[in-house]
């Protein structure tokens, strides 16, 4: 058998046997020998993108939801230049991905055909790992040393390149995937550090981020503020935080300066478990870059490298919590279903009212949603992904990558309009793929956020140059024809009733569908 | 006044004086003072795209028909990733580009905020030219250099990186662009060799480029191919091919390996003129990359860094040339309406038949494209626009671009379906600004080129993963849908009669429409 194979081949079969068993695709002729081996051998779920953003972030949801790596399939440098700003909000998000990026024949690439270009220069600012494969006969071991890079505590971008010429070539067989390092045990002296500053008399928080936003550390977190009456703070934007009723809840850093620099001053001293020191979205003139208050210190308990229940379970222990009930637990509450003209506010209620128990919410609201959270703490248990790397265009590929990691679960994606543009290719997958998503897009027909970013920085009257370039209305979009043209089923609603009704409806339908929003 | 001016107001000043007038833009937060900029000053015409492969797309096809180059305005390293691909396009089509690519200020950049990213590294693939401005006082004398380097030539793709605190501190004034450097002059022995080579008695042609493909080069290559007889090529992706009844044309060089092999073996010893000897798009096992038959030689004339016009007329000298009448001349033909099913060859004629005088014809047909040329050689006067960078998602942008260069002259966008739906955002900024652009939509339901490569790799029954990479139907897409979510008016043809009567009512309208044409 092992000799019968060629380099194509033998990387599927890698990839296989280090259980990367989903591959999101955009492939072109350079790739054509890795389609023939997908096609050839059983096991590898493909996923077609009809942009590689949408794979990219794809499998950005993917490895959030079934904690593992998929891989990805693309097309030169070109193809992979397309996928990387979702690859950049992969990274950010310690999240890992096989990339597999076709190249030219080795023999071809000098004579710079039209798609020739430095792969490798186009791959190293998004990618942990980057290798060009150089013969069929490595390719095996190349792709094992990606899905070893891919899968390391926190996850890595692992980009491997392969010339055509390598994938139609001769191999000698698959290969081994060394195991995983464990992820990083943390000291006695930090976690004494920590304990201290919690006993120290002055105020004091855990700012939660990364693996620690998940159920069991949570409520190790809740415990220890039971005990030691320390506040819970998390991230901004967070990879997977689990929430709902009966789950710990921290209270996030805003977005706005200001006020995330009035939530840290509440906070006191920071315990950081798998998260930094809190910085600013953006730099503004005389504002600070890190937002932490004057006289205020962080101690990190654990970082993202580390493995945060155990680092959060030795913390419990050291102040003797391990056994206290836990603070900051949410109760389950629904809110009323309000009526009328559609709000930010009144979102957030229905999305409280509605949420089903289980369900995957992709949040790439922007400035709409930055109060859904106090609305939705008591819906039942359900995951909150954010966007961390702030490149917009992330949340509707991401869906995608959830839903099929997760077909049980039902997937809500809160979406701002000028966001959602960037990608909206991603609709066409979930049509073909039959996903269990319901969107909403917040179609207040602005890059709101920007209108607010222009008084930041001390824009006070815009003029109708600088107003029509943060516009896109002039033309209104229409997304039920965007939506339909597409194959997902979508409506419009332009009041609280007809968003309450279309979002049950359209979770219920078990189908992609889409609402657009009127704001 | 100057002592007044922050950066910002003085990078947008020192472009205006450098006669860069156009804008396109997708801006975010970090480049809101730029925003302002624009916005204070008048002279810049700004057009918002929603995605930045439209923006980038759109400055290739300004440059273009405009013969100089835009700027481009794109959010941080993200913002030029999504930029990219046909940022390469536009490299491997000599274009020149001004990016101004905003970045965290200075002081923010080390704190690694969500945003943060090597935006020098993402631009090196895709720049000729890349600088990021240490300060507010040198940003405008950075913009002149960039400016410089975009309007070279050939042109070159100049990337500013513009730190937010350059754009928001205070500036001395505005910088003077340095003076053009003239394109190169062939020297005698270039000439020389080139006669030698036609008057050598074995088989010749002449093989054009580049602005060697505008018409009064053609005309003198023309008259070459009269006095000596040498055929006339044109490499088989073009920048801009000035072609139609009365221009001279060559004979292109077709995609397809083998039949390219069959035209170069016809064509004989090659005198280059802006072009290359011919590569293979891409390589395939046991087929040969640079597509020179057996004991064929080629000579430089000159190259894209030349004076194309000036070299051809020295070459016309030196074989007696100047006032031969041209050979080659297209004879105004215009091929009758074809009935019934549309196929290729039909579509060809209804081009022929219809395509009206000065029309600018963007071709991204793909595998639907291949024979247009014979049937629309007759037709009046155009322009024909190639994809030389081979990264699909060309199409739409490029005719945006083309029509703000050129707004009295009509667009003509022929775009296969696949590649259509990579940028497809580009239909809003076209209702935006009312352009005069229709568009052809190649709807065979598949990545069908992709289909052909899979049999040239040696794949003879592809199973069913590897179709369904391929296919894009599933849900079939609804472009008449799409097109009018995003406010263009748009229509399906099934057969020859309803595609000739949609194509004329199109160009009609003045305004943007799309047509499905379904194969």
């Amino acid at each position: 058998m092992s000799n019968e194979m060629n380099g194509a081949e033998s990387l599927v079969r890698t990839l296989l046997a280090g259980g990367v068993d989903v591959c999101f695709t955009n492939p072109g002729t350079s790739e054509m020998h890795f389609v023939a081996a997908l096609d050839k051998i059983p096991g590898m779920r493909c996923i077609l993108g009809l942009f590689e953003g949408v794979v990219t972030g794809a499998a950005d949801g993917y490895y959030r939801m079934a904690d593992k790596p998929a891989s990805t399939l693309l097309h030169l440098g070109p193809g992979l230049a397309n996928g990387l700003a979702n690859l950049h909000n992969a990274k950010k998000a310690n999240v890992g991905i096989v990339n597999i990026v076709g190249e030219h024949a080795t023999h071809h690439i000098a004579h710079d055909a039209p798609l020739t270009s430095d792969i490798a220069g186009v791959a190293a600012p998004m990618s942990h790992w980057v290798k060009s494969s150089a013969s069929a006969r490595t390719l095996a071991a190349d792709g094992a040393l990606a899905i070893a890079a891919a899968r390391q505590t926190p996850g890595q971008i692992a980009t491997l390149i392969l010339p055509a010429d390598t994938a139609w070539g001769m191999a000698d067989g698959i290969a081994e995937v060394a195991p995983r390092t464990p992820p990083g045990k943390v000291s006695e002296v930090a976690v004494q550090a920590a304990a201290a500053m919690l006993r120290g008399g002055q105020r004091a928080s855990l700012l939660l981020g990364d693996r620690a936003l998940r159920h069991t550390c949570l409520e190790l977190a809740g415990r220890i503020a039971a005990k030691t009456g320390c506040g819970l703070l998390t991230e901004g934007f967070n990879t997977r935080l689990e929430r709902g009723a009966g789950r710990v809840q921290g209270e996030r850093i805003p977005y706005v300066v200001d006020k995330a620099l009035g939530v840290v001053a509440a906070a006191g001293n920071l315990v950081l478990v798998g998260a930094r020191e809190p910085v600013a979205f953006f730099a503004y003139p005389n504002k600070p870059s890190v937002l932490m208050p004057q006289g205020a210190r962080s101690t990190k308990l654990a970082g993202v490298e580390d493995d945060l229940e155990a680092a959060l379970e030795a913390l419990a222990i050291e102040v003797g919590a391990l056994r206290t009930p836990p603070a900051h637990v949410a109760a389950a509450r629904r809110p009323a279903l309000p009526t009328g003209a559609i709000t930010p506010a009144a979102i957030a209620s229905i999305l409280g009212a509605l949420l089903p128990e289980n369900a995957i919410v992709i949040d790439e609201s922007v400035s709409t949603g930055r109060n859904f959270f106090p609305e939705t703490a008591g819906a039942p248990p359900h995951d909150w992904l954010n966007n961390r790397g702030g490149s917009i265009g992330f949340g509707l590929p991401v869906a995608v990558g959830a839903a099929v990691a997760c077909p049980d679960r039902k997937v809500v994606a809160l979406i701002g309009d000028g966001s959602a543009m960037y990608t909206i290719q991603a609709l066409w997958t979930m049509a073909r793929e039959a996903q269990d998503v319901t969107i909403m897009i917040f179609a207040n027909g602005t890059y709101n956020i920007l209108r607010g970013e222009l008084t930041n920085v001390g824009v006070r009257n815009p003029g109708p140059r600088a107003i029509d370039m943060l516009t896109i209305g002039r033309p209104d979009i229409d997304w039920v024809s965007l939506a339909r043209g597409m194959g997902v089923a979508a409506t419009r609603a332009d009041d609280c009733e007809t968003l309450a009704k279309a979002f049950a409806a359209g979770l219920q339908s078990g189908g992609p569908n889409l609402i657009q929003v009127k704001l």
